[in-house]
């Protein structure tokens, strides 16, 4: 394999001093970028372009020719796994992901199984074809939906503003959650070790949704599962850490037990002080994050503002790869975007050098 | 004026020892009801139903006669107060609220101006009627969106799922949203003093958008408001402390400072552990709060487990009201009602005796 040109990102994981804070951006190859409509258009639609490794590998590194962004991230989506167990996962334009066939009831959760990896196959081969490409530029970051995200989306069939039917079951019949949560932890923990096999550097949990449990839910539907992926990945590739990180948006309540479920980083979303969270975590693990995705429809000018103020926040310590707090959103400015990435590089030089 | 019969609620607040824990659930007047959906049909829409203090004052009272509830709260919308200002609130079947002509042009937020209070006339004057109606049975609970809240509806016009013109404002032209919440500050202050001058025993200020800002934001633009609208309410009526609550949906980060702000009361949303909250905020304030508001949907005995993990998180220690951690769902059950409600009421006064 070759070597990495810039590995900035995977030593700022391993909380070891890095010349610059390493950036990325969740969702960095995304709608925002004209050049990746192109591509979406010539796809025909997003699970098209998913499913198409060649297709995948040229938007995955789109962003890269634009930005000197410090990772790669698969391009793919986070409920990959319940469409291989043959829920029939589509997108309509311009709405979330949906389920033709949710589980609703009880005999289908029984039935429900890990599905083949080789039904995953379009995602690891996307994952070759992407490391090859980048020639060691920077890491690829490989991802998938936590558990409990899947079963969000599993169960109510569809993005929601209460995941009422999904939390009906948790407390109506949790033992058909704990069942699919189960099966999902399982699935996840194979697909991303498949992912790393195949050449991810990194991975990454979204659990999108555990910010809408209470704290015993989350301990009990989200975390401990998340757990159980963290227990079973594997750790080295080309004999180096596969470092993994754990986002839970709305997960400012639970820093702590998030920074014990066995990752080597915590996402952390807009809302929360990185001042605070740096004191709640120490220096267990990294910390990633957290510049609010709108502050990017503001002017570049505004944005090197609002970006200085989160490394301000964070401090020079090592352990910090900065991010957005949430994907990028369709309408961030690209030249906003530029603005915030030499931001970031130049800013985070200068404080090295001051602290 | 009539003395209160149960003042458990008013007691709680002060955090002082009540024979068991008073509980009142947000939105009790509401869909969940056929009584309330037979009255709403007759009224035509919400918005008519809320301007007629005849009609409002019969669906307030409507939970009360089916459940022990240990308040009530003035049946009305949190933006009332942006409609007197001329932008035109309307509700369309099943969606949340609009507003006919957002602020989005400086020219229109220069003319901004605190509304002549003979506007929300139809508000005091059910006041008035409900406290005539209640004769004393529970307190009565006035209310109000929070300055910020009602900016988010103001300028982006309608719920959104990541408001993102109020936040473009706010990175590119933060002296517009300044502007505008300094406006709504001084007119929610004099629209909660006015409920209070009616009969209302006890205000709330519903933040329900605070949760999409950072930390620093929510200091800035939510928590500096609703510090300017504590400051400047009147706290006695009566003879009584009128005691103000601050609720802010996601609010989990900045307790400590929620606490600072010059309420009697911070409501916790249900993804908060209260055992975590009680530690955090210790005496200084009551806390109201957080069952998840969902779980109104399973069966009663599922509902009365949880309400008794939501009591022992509290604990027995005065300053505790009962409520869900948001909205009661329209597709609550009234027999999950019903349950929850007796539980709160038997359980808590058997944690008295044995605490």
């Amino acid at each position: 394999m070759t070597p990495l040109a810039n590995d900035t990102f995977l030593r700022a994981l391993a909380r070891e001093p890095t010349p610059h804070t390493p950036i990325w951006l969740m969702r960095q190859a995304g709608r925002y970028l004209p050049e990746y409509r192109a591509t979406r258009e010539k796809a025909g639609s997003f699970m098209k372009l998913a499913m198409n490794p060649a297709l995948a590998t040229e938007v995955t590194l789109q962003p890269l020719e634009r930005f000197s962004l410090d990772a790669a991230i698969l391009f793919s989506d986070i409920l990959t796994v319940p469409d291989a167990m043959g829920l029939g996962l589509s997108f309509a334009e311009g709405e979330g992901p949906r389920f033709e066939r949710p589980l609703r009831v009880e005999a289908d959760i029984l039935k429900l199984r890990v599905p083949d990896l080789a039904r995953l196959r379009y995602v690891t081969d996307a994952v070759a074809e992407i490391r090859r490409a980048l020639k060691g530029r920077v890491p690829l970051i490989g991802f998938s939906g936590s558990p409990y995200t899947l079963a969000c989306y599993m169960v109510e069939g569809s993005g929601s503003d209460d995941f009422r039917t999904l939390k009906t079951m948790l407390y109506a019949r949790p033992d058909l959650l704990h069942r699919i949560l189960e099966v999902n932890a399982t699935a996840v923990a194979a697909y991303l070790n498949a992912q790393i096999d195949a050449g991810a550097q990194a991975v990454m949990l979204f659990d999108t949704w555990g910010g809408n449990l209470t704290s015993a839910g989350y301990e009990t539907f989200s975390l401990a599962y998340a757990r159980k992926v963290f227990a079973a990945l594997k750790r080295e590739a080309d004999g180096r850490r596969v470092p993994a990180i754990l986002f839970t948006r709305g997960g400012g309540n639970w820093l702590e037990p998030m920074a014990g479920a066995g990752c080597d980083a915590v996402g952390l979303d807009w809302t929360v002080d990185p001042t605070q969270a740096r004191k709640r975590i120490g220096a267990r693990v990294a910390l990633q994050g957290n510049l609010d995705p709108i502050a990017l429809l503001a002017p570049p000018e505004r944005v090197r503002e609002e970006a200085r103020r989160v490394l301000d926040a964070f401090g020079a310590a090592p352990g910090h790869v900065f991010n957005l707090g949430h994907g990028i959103s369709p309408q961030a400015r690209p030249e906003s975007v530029a603005a915030l990435v030499d931001e970031v590089r130049t800013y985070s030089m200068r404080m090295r050098e001051t602290a």
